[in-house]
């Protein structure tokens, strides 16, 4: 019998402590834990499905979708054989480590990654670690190029920016040179990717991205 | 002396004690008070900018605005003749009444139309009543025509709903019809526009509605 990747005992903890705890029981596995953020409709979900595609064979990985209402989002991660969990919220804004708890004892702890996409929000989530290693907040670029400091708490604690459909940037005014420097004045060290799931602009980078990733985390558990 | 469209005594009520002091000092003045919500970038600046223009002569309006941080919004309004004032939530994911109850005895009673735009944020602000009698919501196409029911309260609770950015529709696998029809499912009442800031599609059809409302509040009052 395999043994279980998180045994659930301390929902009733704050949620910086549950993080915690759901970080350390998937390092100590060599699981990159990675949470997505952004407004709704940026492209999370097609990331993952395009992520899918390209760690197939390779690695595996899991989901654990956040959404207000509806189960669609972890039905199209399925759809492309990858095991999903669609958490409800039932109205609450965005995930809290609690919630990822009650999940996780399901998870198989023979995974690489475990993706999480929080609830579309590019405010209030920004407040819950979920015990993630790598935060990656995506910024559509039909929102604008204006979005980091008007939002800038995602921005200020993520590792990672994902400028998401790129395919659109003749049809729209945005700059995406400042959409990046806004980014990198509030938080410079973050790791910038340009992408589009239609053209696959940026796709390789970011997925190599996210197994060297991976692969620094289990050096640092070896 | 000019009377004073409202004087500030409540803002320890309930929300919506506060949001009911509001419209009714609003409305026996006959001002039409709008609530505009939606995700960050679906185009509310935007679209508060060209109702400027076409309301421009005929109609005097006032804008609040809700962000997290940043004058950028009540600046854009401004360059256009308009009075404008800046709420910045720091960090709070919604405006509430009382937020409103501070700004309004700065605003002048000799208006038609006062605007409020939310935080940018399709969950939260939908659950607080600031004294609205029309709540506009606004999809952006580019978000997908799926988030009517992933994100419902903000489509229950309005009035109408402003579809924007049609002129990406041949960019997009955005379906406009579903997106409706999604919208309508959850909300059977919804006065439906479809827009373009760019290139004007729809503008001239929202203002005679909104214009419309306007004149049916002030015979109502009557």
């Amino acid at each position: 019998m395999k043994k279980q990747l998180y045994v659930l005992r301390d929902i009733l903890g704050t949620n910086q402590k549950v993080a915690a705890e759901i970080k350390a029981a998937c390092e100590e596995r060599g699981i990159l834990v990675l949470n997505l953020m952004s407004s709704p409709g940026a492209g999370k979900t097609t990331l993952l499905e395009k992520l899918a595609e390209r760690l197939a064979g390779r690695h595996r990985m899991a989901v654990i979708e956040g959404d207000i209402e509806t189960e669609r989002d972890a039905e199209r991660i399925r759809a492309k054989g990858v095991p999903a969990w669609q958490i409800t919220t039932g109205g609450a804004c965005h995930l809290e480590a609690r919630m990822i708890a009650r999940v996780l004892p399901e998870v198989s702890p023979d995974i690489d990654f475990l993706f999480i996409e929080n609830v579309g929000n590019l405010v209030c989530p920004a407040g819950y670690d979920l015990g993630e290693r790598l935060r990656i907040v995506l910024l559509s670029s039909p929102e604008g190029d204006d979005k980091p400091k008007k939002y800038p708490k995602a921005f200020l604690t993520a590792q990672v920016l994902v400028i998401t459909k790129s395919d659109l940037f003749p049809h729209l005014p945005f700059d995406v040179e400042r959409a990046k420097s806004e980014a990198l004045e509030l938080n410079p060290g973050l790791q910038v990717f340009v992408i589009s799931a239609l053209t696959g602009e940026g796709l390789d980078d970011l997925t190599a991205f996210l197994v060297a990733s991976r692969e620094a985390l289990r050096a640092g558990h070896a």
